[in-house]
């Protein structure tokens, strides 16, 4: 099963404004992960302690209970490369959609980066060799979800919509990818709407 | 009380693209209130017979309950004038914000159009002042609604919405307004997940 995964404000947006490398998730876009890093089930899976264990934290924990890879974007990997540091938080192959040719890298804890010419449909193809029977996560950013989404790739939709207006940044949709969605299941908390969507594979 | 209240698809749009006056809400626009005409909420309040009876009908009927008056936008007034006919479902003094001046409308059944060239701002000075002591419904479109939650003049936004992706159309938020909201109750049902929320009176 191929999932994405993302965290995104009301008015639609998985990052801030002027996002990169030297500024993260772009202004204010870090707020949309606070109700995450709150999290025990996110903070075990970091190896930080404590945290609350609330619907919140299961939540969170359903990101990689049951996945064996990741597909990212280059433009989330390029952000996330420096935080993640030597341990990257995932201990599990991310395959990274780029343009650009690079080496494979292995991390310490189990993470490996290998790089994807060949587009969403080969990274997924790639994961979903590399997860065996566990899920394969699309974890972002916007425009590789909503790519994968549009090729018809993703089974699962998974939106925590965060109550912010961030009024600007990086849209989840960016327009283009239509279709019927069902819904799942919707779980509210005052951090955070978690919705689940499927029916996402046949865009119209 | 002023509330704001609109159908969007995940991707966040309110209408589809090429709205207008001959395509109503754009392409694929209709979709985003079939949550709406299903309910006997709202045929009640058109005075149409039949519908279903469930919680998507309790949150239809919640939008006209204790509303007084209510605003929109001209793009909302100019796609609706010719559907809504000689007897409109508002039933109430509805202002319509515009650059261009016009003669007020009374329409058979209560409802009367009075076109404001102040502003949002003036167009809901106006509403309060009908309303009395019943709330003022903002009704869209997305540009009239982002502009009186830009102004902090929405004590209240509601969003239905709608488990479909449109790929393009008018958006709900087009950027440029930020600000922390208060999810204040969220109610979800195979046809839309309904989001109430607070605290939209400050933008940042």
């Amino acid at each position: 099963m191929v999932f994405a995964d993302i965290s995104m404000s009301v008015d639609g947006y998985v990052a801030g404004p002027n996002d990169g490398p030297a500024n993260g998730l772009g202004d204010g876009g870090e707020r949309l992960h606070d109700w995450m890093f709150a999290t025990s089930g996110w903070r075990e899976l970091h190896g930080i302690e404590g945290g609350t264990a609330d619907q919140d934290s299961e939540i969170a924990a359903e990101m990689f209970a049951n996945t064996g890879a990741i597909v990212m974007g280059r433009r989330m990997f390029t952000t996330g490369e420096g935080p993640w540091g030597d341990e990257p938080p995932f201990r599990m192959p991310v395959f990274v959609v780029t343009h650009t040719p690079r080496e494979p890298v292995s991390k310490r804890g189990g993470t490996t980066f290998t790089f994807i010419t060949g587009g969403v449909r080969a990274a997924v193809s790639a994961a979903r060799e590399a997860a065996g029977e566990r899920d394969v996560l699309v974890a972002g950013g916007g425009s590789a979800i909503s790519q994968c989404i549009g090729e018809g790739l993703v089974d699962e939709l998974r939106i925590h919509m965060v109550p912010v207006l961030l009024g600007g940044g990086v849209r989840l949709f960016g327009g283009g990818v239509s279709g019927e969605l069902a819904t799942d299941r919707v779980v509210a908390t005052p951090a955070a709407t978690h919705m689940r969507f499927t029916g996402v594979r046949s865009p119209a």
